[in-house]
C-alpha cells in the first residue's frame, strides 16, 4: 500500500486556486500516510478541501458518525502525548474508537524481543488503521510496505513528521489566504527542526515563494534543503535580522531551540536560545495580515503577550491538526 | 467560567427539605468545579437530585446517551486512578468519550518546559471538558480563570477534592436521611485529610450539625477549620474515646493515617496507626441507623469483617461518587 | 459466580462433532472463565460455534452493537499489552466500552496498601466485567468468588492463561477440522510454558490425541502433565527428533524459550534456544494438511521464511483470539 492510488474520484467539486482540477468521476483515496515527499499540488489540495469540511462539521455540532465501527491502534515507540490524542480525537470525533498503545516499547512482546514486523502483523490484526511512532527513520515506510491495513507516520525518528508539514501549510492558507506568492520566515533551530525542513519542501510544490532562514548559527538550516530549493527555483535567503525578515514575511514561524541537541555546550545553547525571540516588537513591524506560527510547545522564544494578538497563529494552527488528521483517517478509511 | 450562573431554569421541580426553591423558568448550569466553596445549599440540593436521577438511570439501565458526541479530557499530573476511572466510567455511562491522559506529567512537551497554561490550552482544543489532577494548590482555579470549556477539579495538591467532599455530603444524605441536625465523628488523620477538613466545610451550611473529632495528637485537626465552624455556629467537640462517640453520631466518618506525613518519625506513624480501629466493639454500640463512612482506600483502620455489617456503608460511598460525577458531567456539559 | 450455569437453553442448534447435545430450551451462559479445567467438550463446543459466529461477523462487516451500553473494566497487575488488546479490541468490536488500567500496581491506591479485594469491589463498581491479569497464581479465582459480575482471568502468574488455551484448540479445530484424532507437537520450553501445559490438558478431553513432545533437556515437560494424559488414555511420547515428529504431526507448536528462566545459566539457555527451530527443512517433511502455530512472540524458533508459508497458522491464531475474546464477553455479558 505504498503509492497514492485515484480511482472512482467523485462527483464532488474540487478546486484550489491554480490547482489543475481532478477529473470528474473519479474516487480519491489515500493508501498510507507516510512522507511529505509523497504529495503533490493536486493532493494537497484535495487534503486540504477535505480538511475545511472537518472544521466546518466540528464547528457546526459535535463531529459526524461517518468512521463508526472503525478502529485506530496507535503504535508509539517514543512518547508524544500530543500527537498522539490529535489522533485519537480526530478518530472519535468521526465516531470512530481507538486502541491505545502509547508505550509501545514497554509490550511485554517488544520487551521479549519481538521485531517491529511481528509486532505490527498482531496489531493489524486489531486494528482498522495505525498511527505509528518510531524512533527509527523510515520505520513507518518499512511498515507500510507489507501493511495489510493503512499506516499514518505520526513521526520517525529525526526523519518525517508528515501530518505536522500538512497542518502547517493548511494553516498557511487559511490564514494568509494563498500559498502561491507566500513569504515566508524560518526561525530558530533550523538544523535540527524536521518540521522546518518539511515545511520547506512542501513550500517548494507552490509558485513564487520566498523563504526566509533567521538562525543562530550552530543550528542553521542545512544545505540539502537550500539546494532542494534551488533546484525547484524557490528564492531563498539567510538573514541575521528577524525585524528586518518580519517586516517583509507574510509568516514568521518560530521553532524552539531544542536543549537537547546541544548536549554539553550549555553555554552555546543559552546564546541560540535568547538570539531571536518573538515579542511585541517584533509584532509592530509585522505587516497587518502576517501571521506568528510555531509548531509548540514553546518556551520563551515566543513571550506570552504575543498570545493576544490577533496575528498569533499558533494555537489555531494546533487545531488545525485536529482537522487535517480528521481528514485523513476519512480519505484512508473511507475515501472521498 | 468561574462563578456559577443560573439561567433559563427548567420547569424540573426542585426540592430539598429546607431549602429554598429555585426560581421555576431558569436553566441551572455549572460553569466550573474548583472548590468546596463554590457550592451552597441550593447549589448542592440540585446536584443531589440529579445524582439521584443518575442513580437511577443507572439501576435501571445501561446509562443512557445524553453525552454523545461530548469528549472529556483527563489532564492528570498526579496517579489517581480511580479519581481518573470514576471520571471515565460516569461520562462512558451518559454515552461519552474519554481522551485519557493519565501521566500528563510525562507528555514529552511538558517534560520540554511547557507551561501548564499552554499545555491546557492545547487539551482544550481536542475535548469539550477537562478534569485536572494537580499538585499544585489552585492549579485548577488558575487554568479554569481562561479556559474556555468547562474545567473540574479532580484534586489539587493538598488543597481541594471537591467532587469527594460531594459525595461525602450525597452519601449522608443517602445513607441517613438528613443533613440538618447531623451528627458527624471524623476520626483518623484530621490534620492531612482534605476529605474530612472538605467535608467539615461543607457541613457547616446545614442546620444544627454537631461534629466530633477523634484523632491521634499528632494529626489532630486544624484551627482554621475549628475556626470557620465556630463561625458559622456548628458545634464541635474533641474526643479521645471512640466508643463514646460512635454511640452518639449518625455516621462514624474513618480516614486512613498517611504514612507518607510522618517521614522518618515511624513510631510516632505505628502508634497513630493503631489508635483508632473501627472494628466489631464499635459496631456494637453505634445506633442501628448510623453508618461507618470512609474515603478509601482502607488499611486496617476498618477491619474487614465490619464489611458485612449493613451499616458498613463505604463501599456504597464509592460508588456514589460515579453519580455525582455522572451529574456534573450532566449539568456541565448540557445543564438541567 | 464459581461455577458454570446453564438456564433457558436458546433454540439455537448446538452441534459439534461426538459431543452430546444441550436440552432445547435453555439458556446457555458463562458466570466467570478462570481455568481451563472449568470447560468440558460441551461448553467448548458451545464456545467454538459462537467463536464461529464471531469469526464471520468481523470478516462481514464492522462488528455489531450486541455489548453496547456495557462496559469492561481491565485490572493488570503484570503488563500484557497484547492480551489487553485483544480484550478491548473483542469488547469495543461488540460495541462496548472499555475502561483502561494496564498498570494497575501503579495505581496510588494499591501502592497505598490495599488489598487485591479491595481493589476489586471498587473496579467492580466502574464495571460490568473484569478482566484480570495477576502474578499470583489462583488470584483470578480469589476474586471470582466474591465478584458481583464476571470475571474473566487474563492469566495469573505462573498458573492459567485459559483464554490462551481456549484459542489454540479453537485454531486446530479451525485449521485441521478436527480434534478427535489429532496429532499434536509441543516444540520449545515445555517446563516453563504455561501455554503448552494447558494446551495438553484440554486436548485430553478429546478421543484418540496423540501427543508428541520436543524440547531441550532443561525444559522437559513435567511428569504432573505426563500423568495426567495416561490417566486419561491419552498417548504421548518424548522425542529428540523435530524432523521424524513433524513428519507425523498435524499440528507442530513451536514456543518460545523463556530466556528469563534461566537466570545466570546463559550457556543453557544458548544451547537450549539454538536447538530446535522451525524453517523451511522443517516445512519440507511436514504433511499438506499440518500447521505450524506458536503463542508468540517470537524470536528466531521460527525463520521469517516461513511466514510465507500457507501452512503457517501463528498470525492465524493471534486473530482467533479475538474472536474468541467476542464469544466469551457475549456468552459472560448476555449469554446465548
Amino acid at each position: 500500500m505504498e503509492s497514492l492510488q485515484r480511482t472512482k474520484f467523485s462527483a464532488v467539486q474540487y478546486k484550489l486556486e491554480n490547482a489543475p482540477s481532478f477529473s470528474v468521476g473519479k474516487k480519491f483515496q489515500l493508501d498510507d500516510v507516510i512522507e511529505s515527499q509523497q504529495f503533490d499540488r493536486d493532493i494537497l489540495g484535495a487534503i486540504f478541501e477535505v480538511t475545511l469540511e472537518m472544521e466546518k462539521t466540528e464547528k457546526d455540532s459535535l463531529g459526524s458518525q461517518i468512521l463508526k465501527g472503525y478502529l485506530m491502534a496507535t503504535l508509539f515507540y517514543e512518547l508524544s502525548t500530543r500527537t498522539r490524542l490529535s489522533f485519537e480525537f480526530a478518530m472519535k470525533r468521526l465516531g470512530g474508537e481507538v486502541l491505545t498503545t502509547e508505550t509501545t516499547w514497554e509490550f511485554s512482546s517488544v520487551a521479549k524481543g519481538e521485531t517491529l514486523e511481528d509486532t505490527k502483523r498482531i496489531i493489524e490484526g486489531y486494528s482498522d488503521i495505525i498511527v505509528m511512532w518510531h524512533f527509527e527513520s523510515g520505520a513507518a515506510k518499512r511498515v507500510a510496505v507489507t501493511a495489510g491495513i493503512p499506516i499514518i507516520n505520526g513521526g520517525d525518528g529525526l526523519g518525517q513528521h508528515p501530518t505536522q508539514a500538512l497542518l502547517d501549510v493548511y494553516t498557511i492558507e487559511r490564514e494568509v489566504g494563498k500559498l502561491d506568492g507566500i513569504k515566508v520566515g524560518l526561525v530558530g533551530d533550523l538544523a535540527n527542526g524536521r518540521t522546518v525542513r518539511s515545511l520547506a519542501y512542501l513550500l517548494a510544490k507552490y509558485q513564487d515563494v520566498k523563504i526566509f532562514f533567521v538562525s543562530p548559527d550552530a543550528v542553521k538550516m542545512k544545505d540539502d534543503i537550500k539546494d532542494h530549493l534551488t533546484s525547484k527555483g524557490v528564492e531563498w535567503e539567510e538573514s541575521a535580522d528577524l525585524m528586518e525578515m518580519a517586516s517583509k514575511c507574510d509568516v514568521v514561524y518560530q521553532t524552539r531551540i531544542q536543549k537537547e541537541r546541544f548536549g554539553e555546550r550549555i553555554d552555546q545553547y543559552e546564546e541560540a536560545r535568547g538570539k531571536y525571540i518573538v515579542d511585541q516588537n517584533v509584532l509592530d513591524v509585522m505587516q497587518k495580515h502576517a501571521v506568528v506560527m510555531h509548531p509548540l510547545p514553546r518556551l520563551d522564544e515566543i513571550v506570552v503577550d504575543v498570545d493576544w494578538d490577533p496575528r498569533a497563529a499558533y494555537f489555531r494552527q494546533a487545531k488545525n491538526g485536529q482537522y487535517i488528521r480528521m481528514a485523513l483517517l476519512k480519505l484512508l478509511l473511507v475515501g472521498w
